[in-house]
């Protein structure tokens, strides 16, 4: 298995909306970090594209911290394996159609589309968990289900996958999602 | 006690060494971070000002996050409660004399003071360490050990306090040491 990540590197997009909570970010980040330093020190296997919605880069994280988006998600190039979708409580009622049109795109273009904890309502509101079966934490399973009738919410799991559409419970379980 | 803390504000000082383990530094905002949350909504009990020795401010991530300092430690207004000092393996052997002088004079001035994992390097070579117990990392406990010898190590606590030094174990241990 080793052999077979290591000759392509993956990008992975970790799309951010702030006000971020912190730890839904930095934990896949740390996942993927760690899997680089343990699989192929010195030769990463996955690379990590910070791209935020914030227009000057600055991403706010709920909880105070100041993080820097490596550039503006119009920005980036195709041809990424994955994208992850990471905001925060307050930031799940964002109405922005530019970003949904960009995430339809990159759904229908990237290997895998998902999202930690709250991020499920930024898929729910692009159209993309039509029809499918999702989670998120359970204190938001009840307001996801009731504004997006079409998606069987479940909270009990820690991630759920359906095809391509990945959905993961609160903060930590991004740890989970990022493992698998 | 929910009472006993309200009445003043307790400034808390995130003292940042890049490159940074980013989780290292966002665990204990995270706790401060809930702790506002819980005891008084809307009144935080605790502000966290995240100081770096970066010069312009941008803290690199040892998984490849880049965070913004509210500042230069230079330039850090006095009367802080507690000062933690959080860095990543790659900063642990830092030597910085104007660090050590304000680490030294913050120490004598703090309520606490307390590292991180690895960050109990840096607290060593300020000479803060001399005769005191501490705790870090069990896989950088012997570095410490043989670097620092007046330094009595011990790798096996989550977290040890000797009169108002605070060191913690690996990474996730700085959330036990936020909580203490």
């Amino acid at each position: 298995m080793i052999e077979a990540v290591a000759w392509k590197r993956r990008r992975m997009v970790l799309l951010v909306v702030p006000p971020v909570e912190e730890l839904d970010l930095v934990a896949p980040v740390e996942v993927f970090g760690t899997a680089n330093r343990l699989i192929h020190p010195g030769k990463p296997v996955y690379s990590v594209e910070v791209v935020s919605s914030a227009a000057n880069g600055e991403i706010a994280g709920e909880c105070g911290l100041r993080l820097l988006a490596d550039m503006h998600y119009s920005r980036v190039e195709p041809d990424f394996d994955s994208v992850l979708v990471i905001c925060g409580t307050g930031a799940r009622l964002t109405r922005d159609r530019q970003l949904w049109n960009w995430l339809r795109t990159a759904a229908s273009h990237a290997r895998r589309i998902g999202s930690v904890c709250v991020g499920a309502f930024l898929l729910a509101e692009a159209g993309l968990l039509d029809g499918k079966n999702a989670t998120v934490h359970w204190k938001y399973a009840r307001e996801l289900a009731i504004s997006y009738p079409r998606i069987c919410v479940d909270p009990n799991p820690i991630w759920v996958q359906d095809g391509s559409l990945y959905t993961s419970a609160g903060i930590s379980a991004g740890i989970d999602l990022a493992l698998a």
